[in-house]
């Protein structure tokens, strides 16, 4: 495939207008700009469009989309408690495998090509991100949670060996398995020192909740008199390449704690705003060097996996905090959506458009009104586009999603599958 | 036209299913739950639909979409003295016919039926709205600069009597002539009264920015020793019946003048975000009864005109200003967004679901992969949805947008129009 004269977002954050660019075997094979001698393919003409690495979703509980918009208006706590907990127990591995297809198919169409997952059935998310061609740093929870807690979902440590062992590295790496400890307050030390460990053992990733709200931060310095960042790196967890969701409750100390240990933030604007959780600072933490990324959460709290919308909140939400216009321009935003979520991931071969990288790619197209004019490509982008004026995704050089159209998920028969189920759960 | 079975938000805020909704001469005819006796007309099947009051748009100054974009990370004054006023020193008439052409047409498909707008050279604004369908309250800017700026636009009494007489009350008050006051800190009191004196005169409701930023409000505090609220109810203004846009910076006693004098608040939470204004607090505004609206401001500061993006911030906001996941639910958002829009706009029989007022509807489409499962109706609505869910817009009865398809504008050669008049005067 070659992109004919199309305007590209290049490594260093800048428009670079009428490149040739061309996808083979998977990945980006050349730049440059003239048109490459010889070629025989499919050409893409590029005008009036831009190329963007595929944006990573590095926060995510994908099948709960089988509960989108479930307890509106409640908060956190009340939320997990009252709606999500009580509804989750009632899950079955098949509900799991399509809400995650429905949820990828919806991630694909808003331009994601890769994302990070916490959830249960993970088998089932793993096999649907297989068909999809999706990249997926996939976490099987339950270890994590106290089993004297009584959760269905519970796990011993050959469980979660299994799922490594069946799932990780697939296809070159484009299925990882991740470990994961839900947060501080539905676990105990020793369960998260075991996980840390197994997590060492393996190589693997960690993915968990921080500080998402004022009363677990608060609770957890009552109970423990340490911060949960600081009560995490206590036991050892930040030893490990751990992505932590959410952070809007940081101190200064924590930054500096994470920024040490090369924790990256999943920054997850909207879901913070709809269970009133707050505003992260990744002003701060951005200029303290961590690696900020973007994530949606579940649907149950956002409500949908547009990752547009947070990007587009990711920028504003900043400028309003600080009263400062100037802050979150687009081309660190898109940086934090793709190039800092595949390092997040672990992934050093995608994230970027350059030669050798994998072809993980969105088209942007400006030939609808809300594109018109396009003036500056980047600055429209971010603060215009819909999911309508996302015209292809592409992952690893497939084209998953063109025009409206997902081309490796039956989306009717997702849809249709998760309405029933959603009837029975909820 | 009949809607059959379809879902429907009822004048006290519930979601009603499975009514009978009869559309005749412009208006909504009958509302049962048994098929009309005798109808012979178009039947719309309403599985799966959701039937809306049509949103009103309170603040908007429509030809901007010409600057889509400019000026991306500038605070409001530098926004506005190096980006916009340069640029719009160069506009044509025809340039503002183009720009609102194509600004009502991004309108109309996220489902506004009825807008406010102050701009120049706003005959042309009105001649688009006419051919549209659309409703508007238009104003035009000029009057109310103090001429010693040497303003390009200034106007004299005259010219506003001229508009006022050509388009007040056209096709029975789907167009009104509003006037406006730009702002207290680009006038005089002498030109705010003479503005203030000729709306009584001519009984037009009055459109002004309102305390948008600090240091607007500040300079306002030590130049006259008032608050912008202060200032323009000392000198008579709010003896009409004003919409004041933004309302970032207001004191109670602002907020208890504005209640007193039927005040209407234009919210517009993107634009105050990008602009690094703040968050207005509608959630006290509200509380005390004052009627809060919604409002995209201009393309330049936000940078479409989908109004969903403001109602799903206008709730998600408030949430993490208060930390009350509870607030602004979404009977609440959709009421402002209607029924709230058009009472600021003076028009009483328009904004509900209710027999005999005007058919200005949105039908929801629920059958997209993000509206799955649709759940609780409103809540989905209002979380998940995007323009693309938007099955038809109805202004007065008359379907103006339909299923990706504007039908009363030209939207190509609006684009192409707007395209090359960009390059123009950018």
């Amino acid at each position: 495939m070659l992109f004919k004269n199309i305007s590209y977002f290049s490594p260093d954050g800048k428009l670079i207008k009428n490149a040739f660019i061309e996808i083979r075997d998977k990945k980006i094979y050349s730049i440059s700009f003239t048109e490459p001698k010889g070629y025989k393919g499919e050409v893409i003409d590029g005008e009036n469009k831009l190329l963007l690495p595929g944006f990573v979703n590095t926060h995510c509980h994908v099948p709960m989309v089988l509960m989108r918009g479930l307890g509106g208006s409640l908060s956190l706590q009340d939320w997990l408690n009252k709606a999500i907990f009580p509804t989750e127990a009632k899950l079955s591995a098949d509900d799991v495998y399509y809400g995650a297809l429905l949820g990828i198919g919806e991630m694909l169409k808003s331009g994601v090509t890769s994302f990070s997952d916490m959830y249960y059935f993970s088998e089932r998310i793993a096999e649907a991100s297989i068909e999809s061609g999706i990249s997926a740093n996939i976490a099987l929870e339950g270890f994590a949670f106290d089993p004297l807690l009584g959760n269905k979902f519970s796990i011993e440590k050959d469980r979660l060996i299994d799922f490594h062992k069946s799932f990780n590295g697939l296809d070159n790496g484009r299925i990882n398995v991740d470990m994961t400890i839900h947060a501080e307050y539905t676990t105990t030390e020793k369960r998260c020192q075991m996980l840390s460990e197994i997590a060492q053992e393996l190589n693997s990733n960690v993915q968990l909740h921080l500080s998402e709200t004022k009363s677990e931060t608060e609770g957890c310095i009552k109970k423990r008199n340490m911060t949960p960042t600081e009560y995490f790196n206590s036991i050892g967890v930040f030893k490990n390449k751990v992505t932590a969701a959410h952070c809007v409750y940081l101190t200064e100390n924590d930054m500096d704690i994470l920024k040490e240990n090369n924790v990256s933030v999943a920054h997850c604007p909207v879901s913070n705003l709809k269970l009133a959780s707050g505003i992260a600072d990744i002003t701060k933490m951005d200029s303290k060097g961590i690696n900020v990324t973007i994530g949606t959460d579940g649907a149950a709290s956002n409500d949908n996996l547009n990752i547009l919308e947070e990007l587009k909140l990711a920028s504003l939400l900043q400028k309003a905090k600080y009263g400062d216009a100037s802050l979150m321009a687009p081309s660190k935003i898109i940086n934090m959506a793709s190039l800092n979520g595949a390092l997040s991931q672990n992934r050093h071969n995608t994230g970027k458009i350059e030669e050798g990288y994998y072809a993980d790619l969105v088209v942007i197209d400006f030939s609808k009104s809300n594109m018109t004019p396009a003036g500056d490509m980047l600055n429209t982008f971010l603060y215009s586009a819909m999911t309508e004026n996302i015209y292809m995704t592409i992952c690893r050089g497939k084209v998953v999603y063109k025009n409206g159209t997902l081309l490796t998920i039956d989306e009717e028969k997702a849809k249709y599958e998760v309405n029933k189920r959603s009837l029975n759960i909820i």
